[in-house]
């Protein structure tokens, strides 16, 4: 099983997966994704998966084809399901037993779908599956966080490259969540106003609206002020709330195309970039008796986004060494240029 | 000029260096490193860079052959060493002009060396550089804090295959920077003792030394008990300093000695991996009259060391979304392995 150690000097959890690779010599080749007749992903290739744990489906049995949407668990878990939760010191040092969700939502049975192509519809039964799965887990009272993140091409992480998104189910607050969630508390304490929200007003409110990217009823994609990756961006609802499970139909349909849109523009204007895609929710507030927790406390200051960014630049010395990052291209003009298509000048993409 | 913009949500400063890529274009191809006649490191080439700010030569006059380290400022600077610093708001944001210093120290004349096989006097040379510049650039009362790092290899950021490394000095202090200070001042407040002394002496007390990689009078190579990489390393100076520049040349020679034995090591056991090298140390402690600064004020608490880190797994969605990793190899077999040569039995290696 992996175990969970927590790096004590910058308060970070990582996970010692010591079952995925083992000799130095694993790592020296690149995964080779296997050609679309062999895809594990594929439709007809059911039983090559672990048994499906969700599926949407016209009524066809499970581990069976017939369906849109499939989860299952990832054959090399980083976490494992089974176990208990057990947290213990170590000297001066913490760590805890590997206990995790770790689950791979496979978008589509067919192995050349991408999201640009895929009905809006379809991308909307995704955003579905994402928050069934999430609802699910937080049942289980070992869960504290749920991360959802789309891995698109090898250079971005992906090993298949049949579309397929993950989701991980953590028995701790990660500190990048911990981070968003503090500075969230801490300026509503002060303002009693969302930070998130106010951010968003104020890119809004500005004549040019040099970094908004796209806008519709529900979403905004902004190009962030202090991006730091060339052209990432950051998808937000308009209205205020701390978690995505939460949204209805309406809205999973606006998110969908507003996904659909970014995703699309990245294919056709930065020649099919390798991606991340990472979907950032607040922690998982059912009550737990006995266990009152802070974190859940401060849940519903969060404003739940999404975070993309094409990889085309390198993280190396200077990013590991200081957490500062250097980007080469203006958040204003690659705002502008992923607008392009939409509309030719920057107020009308707003419908 | 390049702009520091502040992201608000976490806290983190990010170059904004529009000058360095331009269109979406720029990024497709990766750099091709010349071919050694004509890079612009090697001896005799002086001119095709720009003037040199510093070098260890025997007599030589500026910009000729005839020295053994060379420093030059980089020719694609991601901040400008000229021009005043100004802080502004903009709305709710944060940013500041892109002030700064960044050097590249060219390790050595000849294209082909490499750390694993220069003299140990020779990398002392080079640690000797560091702090060289180092110092010299805390005179400046713009710059807070000084990163020197060391990308080797395309896929670790290098642009250029001879042997050098990079240092940047910074008008603020970086996060990363921020959250060790943090914690080894709470930590100190707490037990008037160093965490980092405190966390060295666990490792180096335990029956087993299970994550001691390599000791020598001066440092010690550790496995990190939450190391988020396979096979990455810290190193520490045995005696707690917070400040690399303090180091008198017995000392230096020791840690050229140290970064000789693991670089080595990784070239030998881990077929010549691409990796960063990071120098941490303390922010600039010369006082500025008239501006008494919390960060120098804490900057005794730190305790310098070096972190670096093969390049050998992804960091996709999951890393990002999160700030969590996942680390295939258990640092104490990492451990194991790193030290095979040195020694078969893991407390010989102490000498």
């Amino acid at each position: 099983m992996s175990e969970l150690r927590k790096d004590p000097i910058v308060d970070r959890w990582v996970i010692i997966a010591a079952e995925r690779g083992h000799r130095p010599s694993d790592f020296k080749a690149p995964t080779e994704p296997p050609k679309s007749g062999g895809c594990p992903f594929c439709e007809g290739n059911e039983a090559t998966t672990p048994p499906e744990i969700y599926a949407v489906r016209d009524g066809s049995p499970p581990n069976s084809p017939g369906w849109q949407v499939r989860v299952v668990p990832n054959k090399f878990p980083a976490l494992a399901i089974e176990g208990k939760l057990i947290r213990s010191g170590f000297g001066r040092l913490d760590r805890m037993t590997g206990v995790g969700a770790h689950e791979v939502i496979i978008e589509s049975p067919n192995h050349s779908d991408d999201i640009p192509t895929m009905s809006a519809d379809h991308i909307a039964l995704i955003l579905d599956t994402y928050a069934h799965r999430t609802n699910d887990l937080r049942r289980d009272e070992r869960f504290r966080h749920t991360i959802i993140f789309r891995n698109y091409k090898g250079e971005a992480g992906a090993s298949l490259s049949h579309p397929h998104s993950q989701l991980i189910a953590l028995p701790f607050i990660p500190k990048l969540a911990r981070e968003k969630l503090v500075s969230a508390r801490e300026y509503y304490q002060n303002k009693e106003r969302c930070i998130f929200c106010d951010l968003i007003e104020q890119e809004l409110n500005m004549p040019e609206q040099e970094r908004v990217i796209y806008c519709n009823d529900y979403f905004v994609i902004l190009s962030p002020f202090a991006a730091r990756f060339p052209f990432s961006v950051e998808i937000y609802p308009l209205q205020h709330h701390h978690d995505f499970v939460a949204m209805d139909s309406t809205t999973q349909l606006a998110l969908a195309e507003t996904l659909q849109f970014i995703l699309g523009q990245y294919k056709d204007l930065l020649a099919d970039p390798a991606y991340n895609m990472t979907l950032q929710t607040a922690p998982n507030t059912i009550p737990r008796p006995g266990h009152p927790d802070y974190w859940s406390s401060i849940a519903y200051d969060y404003h739940w986004h999404i975070e993309i960014f094409p990889r085309l630049t390198k993280v190396a010395g200077f990013e590991w060494g200081t957490g500062c990052y250097i980007n080469p291209v203006a958040p204003e003009k690659a705002a502008q240029y992923l607008r392009a298509k939409a509309s030719s000048s920057p107020g009308a993409n707003e419908q």
